[in-house]
């Protein structure tokens, strides 16, 4: 069976002006992969046409009539939206029509309805957004990134499973490092929940490697990194904050006097071969763990090589079975738990 | 009469070959300051010897037996270390010999000692670990960066009232803008604790300007911005991670292969006046808020300019009176707030 995965095609800042065209180059990478392209249909017809693309039996479009907005409310969203691109394309996923949908809609309204259409897994109390951070020694998955705030330790606990799973599948590790974010100041090491988690971590048969701290999430050492998303999504922004103030000053040191444009021109390759290897578009797409079905979130913004990575995130998901193997896991975890 | 610094001589990675010449730098840039150096007098004098210094009416050397490793116990180094430099360097602030001091030893020691030597200031349940970030339109003060975690609402607004009264006496403004950290989710737009500071701060007559995301950490249009101490502390190290990060890559690009060698020396004036710009040693320094006497934490890595910005820091504090400053700003607030 061939894989295939739908896409919001009208969601994101930019819509199927990007969705589109990215849609058309991972098919052309992949030519097993199957897509399905959400959205109006006048619309997103007329961009696969000024793509140049067609529709085929491998692409083809399905209509839904609703836009979620980027600001609306999640709960509105649900009550009021039942036939937008968002929606329809994860009813494709509960349908068993795909493997998977992406969507760089808005994160709030995808959370609560791939949530209410597909369900959590047994065993598992709330999803959470997990996302791949680059780091000097290699990289690591960051779990909860922003779904909940004031997680309990249980649930923690299962953001690590279910970390653990993905980067199983997805790195090909037996058995990746599990690693708990905490604080480095001494006496106060930790809040309860953090020690708690540490105490039901280590009582598993996870390969739990103990605390890290903030910079560590660029170290790229672990393999999973479980925190609660409060502590998760100010992290990760602020590091796209420092990201962007760096930049900010290089364009502006490179182009303050004569001289500084002379050596931008000559130092032009290196610093392109520089913004390669930091493109934050090589990491799109988040997966929203702990649901019956593969839903992978796209930065909003994302550009048609960022969406791109996207679906691959969401067709290697598939290939990999991730939602399957999280609930083996932790059924086999829960099993082991009662035993004890 | 002239301000005068205690310095905690041996603390930090490096003690006295670093805190003395930096002693002696800000002596030089500051005629009317004295400062006290605590520590072993033999290590001490020697260290001042060699930086070319000698003792003075200004510069003086008081003797402590003891010292903090930079990996004790808080509740050790509280018990055992009563004659250690950096508790003799708080006493003398107690006594009013000094109008603050300076530490590079291990945070939370320092913060234990502190807070049982010097005692909190009416009103203040906590202190809190307050530092200045840099940002692309200025700078922001922020706290609480890892003195407490799970901070009640309370706290989180006496956070507020101490960063807006530093913010008002360092930067010289009258009213300068509070923001609180949360997450840019939508439905989850924050936890309970977050959202009932938000009320307090709404309703208080600080110029209270809502929330504001981690990116907006490195944005510099806001003067105080708060946070839990958890938050606030992993924040700044996956700063400090992701800062990291580029300098590795930029080294590493910049050494590939002969032409990025030879683009790195053509580039070198331009790449040097971007270090000089995002330079952390410049905004060493983090102030120890809330108790009735000044402490300011070098980073426990500090070469000479790094140390000797945090003395300045303290000496700013100590011409301010922000302790003063502080009591009587939390005092008018508590009092409006008994009369509605």
């Amino acid at each position: 069976m061939h894989p295939i995965v739908a896409l919001d095609a009208m969601g994101g800042d930019h819509g199927p002006s990007v969705t589109v065209p990215a849609a058309l180059r991972v098919m052309s990478r992949h030519p097993d992969l199957g897509l399905i392209l959400v959205g109006d249909r006048d619309v997103v017809t007329r961009a696969l046409r000024d793509a140049g693309g067609v529709e085929s039996e491998r692409l083809t479009v399905q209509h839904a009539s609703q836009q979620v907005a980027m600001d609306e409310r999640p709960s509105i969203a649900l009550r009021n939206k039942r036939d937008s691109s968002m929606r329809v394309a994860i009813n494709l996923v509960k349908e068993g029509v795909a493997g998977a949908c992406v969507s760089a809609g808005n994160t709030g309204a995808l959370m609560a309805t791939a949530r209410f259409v597909l369900k959590t897994l047994p065993g598992i109390d709330r999803p959470a957004i997990c996302a791949t951070l680059p780091g000097v020694r290699g990289h690591s998955h960051v779990l909860d990134l922003g779904a909940n705030v004031d997680s309990s330790s249980e649930e923690l606990f299962q953001f690590a499973v279910m970390g653990a799973v993905l980067a199983s599948a997805i790195e090909d590790k037996e058995s990746p490092s599990v690693a708990l974010l905490n604080v480095g100041e001494e006496e106060i090491k930790g809040n309860d929940r953090v020690k708690q988690t540490a105490a039901l971590l280590a009582a598993s048969n996870l390969n739990y490697v103990g605390y890290v701290e903030g910079n560590d999430l660029y170290g790229g050492s672990v393999d999973v990194i479980v925190c609660d998303g409060f502590v998760g999504n100010v992290a990760l922004k602020a590091s796209e904050g420092v990201a962007h103030m760096i930049t900010h000053f290089v364009r502006e040191e490179f182009s303050r006097h004569l001289y500084a444009r002379m050596a931008s021109v000559v130092a032009m390759p290196v610093l392109k071969a520089l913004r390669r290897r930091t493109d934050p578009r090589r990491y799109n797409g988040a997966s929203l763990l702990g649901l019956r079905g593969i839903v992978v979130k796209s930065h909003g913004g994302a550009d048609e090589t960022s969406f791109a990575h996207a679906i691959e995130e969401a067709l290697l998901e598939v290939e990999k079975s991730v939602p399957d193997r999280i609930s083996c896991r932790l059924e086999s975890i829960l099993t082991t738990r009662q035993a004890v």
